[in-house]
């Protein structure tokens, strides 16, 4: 292998899609958010990206299968809206700079040729959030960040840099006849955060006025905040044990000298 | 040399046969039991593959002179059973990630154009490894998992990473006409475990219904076990004089503060 | 995107344009020099270069839009001399060694284009500099080299290494029709030195025989060096405090052994 | 620049010409005798080989001028002898895997293109050497190894990698038509060792029937002698120190437990 290649599996017509892409990143925040959306809608795969770019491992599967790193298009049919869906998700992004310019290429191609016209990347946003995540939305045209704002998304500082696949998306659609819209959630980074990803699906349902049942996400937003708990209490615990040799340390000091 | 090349040396005629392949890796499992497939089988010498992916240097052997590192493609005629094999063996993998995509690709063209149906990967798996180290199997085709299974090999934990050749080859074997399976010895991981490999051929046998002699793995477990134990007794010492030292510095804390 | 692309916005007749290049480098030395040239000449966009070898992030701006780094060219119309001039700054130098010969190749396509005969790169010197920093000159070309030296610009030391476009735009100026000549301000290397850009300016204005008022300069300058003040008493204190610590660790030792 | 490219000064005819490499490496043994030979020769310029596999910076020379890093050919008509010799030194080695071998591979095409059957690489080989550095051989042909062990050589353990263009060179001659032996000058590996490139060229000169008189280097190797002297002095100083600050922490821990 070569090349970044995509291996379809079906060929369905669809209606005005929109491409939404989550892959690994900040707090897992566009794959949790992603893949949330693919299970709930029922979405069906439509092909799999595989590329040299991706780290050279296999992954063994429950039945002792194994399979190379990739990532999954899946599609979803809208009977009552305007879009059908094109939802993007994976293992992992490409490894090195030019392969992060390949892959979001490939899958600009790929976009296009099923006529897509509007993408929404997701990723994190690292800062310590609210008891509600907010959701930083940017975008490349105008009226679809307005739209991000009307569902309560707010603005980046400028100056911010987006990443990997989520940016690249938008940076390279600009030379495509696509309109890109990123949905950062923002998140303290640990290493899954489904309470991002259901902050940015809220935003994200009433851009394209879906109606996704979000409270799925509760349970492993429980899980989630147990396991963060339990990391402050030993962060906690190591600071003052720190603090402890550290006194400890300057007493002694001062003592002999 | 811009590309990965293969050398032929002979152009034999095989039968249905199966592609083994075990290069460098953890515990150079694969490659000691390889190699030592192909030296009981006696067998030839088919391709050498070059690759500029490779580490940059050159081999002195003993008659002083040189090569590039290369992998190395032999054949056995199988004269009562129903596959001949193609083993693969080398110096080294691909340093590369794009490297090992394009090597792992370059083996199965080649497997290919011999007929190739069925590939067995060998390598480590590192864990504490019991007097008899288990031989973890994981296929592309649940068949020829059974069948591993049926020679004692056992499953492997879900979303565990098969890395380099071993695994890619799986990977990408899915894209051609290809089953394959993996199978890897358990080891810790040590320079050399020949115990591992042994496993790992007592297991491949059955599979294949072949009939090779281990014993001749006997002397160098012994050889390799003594520097095993020797390691060990080097690390206890290390570890009881670092207690020491820790415990003279604790006392002195307290003794001062 | 697989190579290094150029989008160009205009496409305007250019009297023997000269190119002027400053990216980001030691103390930005090269992009704070051409910026402000840019800004004071009221230059035009010329066009934008892409590459796959810039880091793969994308940039906010103030109004919640995003883009690829790039390189930007503008140019200039001298209506009074001879040589119109085409400005190049960017975000960002290339990432990889074989991405850097790549796009500074590119530039170069580009300025021949338009039939550049004279490249002018602008970069950093690090050295302790006086209050008002020297600008050090080479070039491919003797003439060009002296009329520096009348502005006022200094010799290199042999020896030198002159590191990335900056450099590689006169080394690879050689194989066409295109004399080069490199100003590199001395600098200490900080984070923004404009001091050093207004030297290598002031140069540059008479070599080119331009009329650019530099004094637009002096506030960044001022804040500038409030923040090297600041920076330099951090270190003393920090200094200090590092020799107290040891002083009193010997003390402790000469008091117990 | 994409690719590595070579660019031809001169089209002499040369009489079953042999090419001599010596680019930087270990004591930069290699560069300091092809130098040497080429200054003693009075060889003229054939060719420069520029490649984007380099370093990406230039060098400024004496008058203030610039040049990218490169590879130069020289030529020598041997009046009395049987072969002409093509001479190869350089700046730097490339610095990627894929770059190593690419700029080797270009090597030898030049050099077949000059009907070279015979190559000889330098280098040096770390070892505390002793007054005289041994000069070791590896050969991809017997009787050239043969010749070299004549003229003093000693052979290579078996296993003994050699890194870079002098080893590449000789594995990928092995593809080619044309014979290739490996010198290597036992060094300890300072950064420059003349004794060492001494030793190498009173072999290859018995080797070639060369008659250059090597007295020229001995100003060169008392210099560097020197250097190693005050090296070694700075580095027992070091030690000495570093055992006294030892000795005092051990009494201190002594005294108060």
């Amino acid at each position: 292998m070569e090349k970044t290649i995509i291996k379809e599996k079906m060929k369905p017509e669809l209606k005005e899609p929109v491409l939404i892409e989550g892959l690994p990143g900040l707090g897992m925040v566009g794959r949790i958010a992603t893949r949330y959306l693919i299970k709930q809608l029922k979405a069906k795969k439509l092909a799999e990206l595989y590329s040299p770019h991706f780290p050279y491992y296999v992954l063994v599967n429950k039945k002792g299968s194994v399979r190379l790193l990739r990532g999954e298009f899946y599609f979803w049919k809208n009977e009552t809206g305007e879009n059908d869906l094109i939802l993007l998700t994976g293992d992992h992004q490409a490894q090195t700079i030019e392969g992060q310019y390949d892959v979001a290429s490939c899958i600009l191609d790929f976009a296009e040729k099923y006529g897509v016209k509007t993408a929404v990347t997701i990723g994190g946003y690292r800062k310590e959030a609210e008891e509600t995540p907010k959701v930083v939305a940017v975008s490349t045209n105008p009226k679809l960040l307005k739209k991000a704002f009307q569902a309560e998304a707010v603005a980046s500082p400028a100056g911010n840099p987006i990443v990997g696949t989520a940016g690249l998306l938008l940076g390279l659609a600009r030379f495509r006849n696509i309109d890109a819209l990123c949905l950062l959630g923002e998140t303290c980074g640990y290493l899954l955060d489904p309470k991002a990803a259901k902050s940015v699906l809220s935003v994200l349902q009433k851009i394209l006025t879906l109606k996704v049942n979000l409270s799925g996400l509760e349970g492993e937003i429980k899980k989630s905040n147990e396991i963060v708990e339990k990391m402050r209490e030993i962060e906690e615990r190591r600071e003052a044990y720190t603090q402890k040799i550290r006194q400890m340390e300057e007493e002694r000091i001062t003592y002999i000298s």
